[in-house]
This record gives C-alpha cells, sequence and structure tokens, in this order.
C-alpha cells in the first residue's frame, strides 16, 4: 500500500482480535518511534512496551476498562522523565559525543541553548513541553503501524497514576504521558471499522498564504 | 525507499538550496497531515500553508532569523483554535453527521462525552490539549516528507504572539503551535545532513514488560 492508502485505513480500532503480531513488525514500529524527532533532539521520555497480559489485564482498569487494552497485541505506553535537568541534558551530550565520536566540548554551544531552555521554564512547563514530543513519537508509531498493516488506538483516556503505579514507572523516574496499542482489529465487532474517516473539509483545515 | 530508510534518511535540516516541491508532493504530505488522528477526531488546528516568498521572509524575524524560512519551498504553521468551545464540538458532530449521511441525535453519548472533557478544562489546559494534537500532525507530515523525499525542519523556535500577527492568526481565531519548514536540503553547507543521527540506545529508550 502506498502511504496515503495506509493512513486511510487506519483507524482508532475499539475492538480488537487478540491475533498476535510478529515480532518483527513490532521492531520495525519500535525503531520508527525511536526515529521521531523531538526538541534538540533530547527525547526527554521512553517508551514501555508491555505484552504480559497480566499487566495488560491491570492496565485495564486504569483505562475505564477499554477493551483494546487485553485484546492487543502489545500497548505502549509513553512516559515523560518525571525531572528534566541538566544532569540529563549533559547525558545526552555525553551520548552525541559518544556516538559521534567527538569530543563533549564541541558541542558547549547546544548545551548552553538547552540549559538556557530548561532553566527559563516552569516543572509544569517542562512536562508539557516533554509531553509534547512523546506526541511526535505517537506519530510516528501510528504512521509505522500502519504500514505494517497493524492496527492502533492512541488514547488519552486513562488514569496517569494508576497506570505509574500498575508499571512501576516513578521508581524508573517516569510518568505516563500517553498510550497506543498495538494488535489486529476485530472488524466485525466494531462499528468505527466500516465508518467513514471523518476529516474537517479542505477549506476549513488549511489556509493557504 | 523503505519507511525506516526514509526515516533514517530525515534529518532536520538547517539549510535549504530554495529549490521548490512539486505540488503533488506538497499535496501527499497535506493529505497524510489531514489523517492524522486527533482526541475525540475533533482536530482542534489548522495549517496554515505558506508559500508567499515574502511572508516566509517576515517570519523568519519571528524565528530568530532561522534561513530555512526562506530557503524553503513551503511553511507548515500548525495553529489551534484560539477559543475550543461547544459551538466547536456542535460543528464537528454536525460534520460526522453529514459526512456519514446519518442523523447528528446518534451521536449524542459522544457529545456528551466531549462536552464533559472540554468544560473540565481551564483555558490553558485546553489549549495544551490542542497543542498536543498539532504535534501528531506535525509526526504525520514529517513521516510524509520523509516518504516523499522531501525535507523538513520541526521548530519550536519561534515568537507565537509574531508568527500569529504576521499571518493574521488572531482573525482566524487561530494561534501558533509549531512550524515545519519543507524543502530541500543545501547538504553542503548543513554541516547536520552528514551527521550521525543519535538515539538513546534502545536500552535507554525501551522498557520491555
Amino acid at each position: 500500500m502506498k502511504l496515503l492508502e495506509s493512513l486511510q485505513w487506519r483507524y482508532a480500532t475499539k475492538k480488537m482480535n487478540g491475533e498476535k503480531i510478529l515480532q518483527d513488525k513490532l521492531n520495525t514500529i519500535l525503531e520508527a518511534t525511536k526515529l521521531a524527532p523531538s526538541s534538540y533532539g533530547l527525547t526527554p521520555y521512553q517508551v514501555i512496551v508491555v505484552e504480559d497480559q497480566e499487566l495488560k489485564q491491570q492496565l485495564q482498569g486504569a483505562c475505564y476498562g477499554q477493551t483494546q487494552l487485553v485484546d492487543s497485541s502489545a500497548v505502549l505506553v509513553f512516559a515523560t522523565w518525571d525531572n528534566i535537568t541538566e544532569a540529563g541534558v549533559h547525558a545526552y551530550l555525553n551520548e552525541i559525543a559518544r556516538q559521534r565520536e567527538i569530543p563533549v566540548e564541541v558541542l558547549k554551544v547546544l548545551q548552553d541553548m538547552m540549559i538556557g531552555s530548561i532553566s527559563n521554564m516552569t516543572e509544569e512547563q517542562k512536562q508539557t513541553w516533554a509531553q509534547k514530543q512523546t506526541y511526535i513519537g505517537l506519530g510516528f508509531a501510528l504512521v509505522a503501524a500502519a504500514t505494517e498493516e497493524v492496527d492502533s488506538t492512541p488514547m488519552e483516556g486513562f488514569v496517569p497514576q494508576q497506570v505509574d503505579d500498575i508499571l512501576g514507572l516513578k521508581e524508573l523516574g517516569l510518568k505516563s504521558s500517553v498510550i497506543l496499542t498495538l494488535g489486529y482489529r476485530d472488524a466485525d465487532n466494531d462499528y468505527l471499522a466500516s465508518s467513514k474517516k471523518v476529516r474537517w473539509t479542505d477549506d476549513k483545515f488549511f489556509v493557504r498564504k
């Protein structure tokens, strides 16, 4: 399928059939997610990949009982760093230096920009900023799933504190931001599977200048 | 190219060469953007597509002089509705009813959920929520550009009030959220073009459960 056909085929699957997706496909989706850009490249978040059925059942309780949690093959929980600090920036700069085989000192300008940015934000602003970055990752995961012909459901409808507790995110220094379930549609039992995709018409969505 | 190769090829282009992209390619990128999902499907934002060179020059001033504004072929400005109201929800529900050829009354459950959600948010929370949705659209646009072999630069570094003024967004009931320039890399004059892409290693980015 071409990209636009894949994106037309995609929809927010409300009922999945429990079928597992191949690890190959899952890995492609994860790799695409990892390749998403983020502000300064910092990527102040991690992705929790839940395939354990018992954990998925527990997560269902934190997601208002939505069935795609248990009927999916994997649940991706995008979780921001709960503390965005200079130490995180330094760890990232050291990672750039290591991977590019350059001295970290040449990254001084980037370092000053990043630390300048971060030190100007309140804790709440930092979290909002980090959460926005997770939505780019979510976008990449959604497109990659569609091109792999894997169904998915992006979800904001959950109780973050409960998700954090179930997955032990506090201990990992993380906070849940947004969720994506991956699996296969149960088309016969999902009215949305055959519903026309609705978008604002071009004249209401685009402004040409 | 396969999807992952396209995403490896993509990078945040700092220097573009002024070449125009074909309208066909631009339309594919815009269509992919329009197909991005959003919370409840409301899509509380619009995309301003700027190809006018004079406007791009003015935008450069609001973007700390970054050259890709003027050397790009098109600038996409993702802009949230500045006022997210019940009226917006009703307009959306009417659009669903029109496109699916169903009576709007059958959407009562969705209506109650949406209005319940929105009425629980402060103005600031509504804006943050809408901005997050623009980042999914940004993600779709980034992937589509890469698969079309069009270069792009996602940008948070701009003065929103100035961008709003230049594009007359207030009059359109919109507020700038995030920017994406589209064009072609000037690889010889962009050190990033040949720099290794840096990402957290899998053990620091994924948590498997």
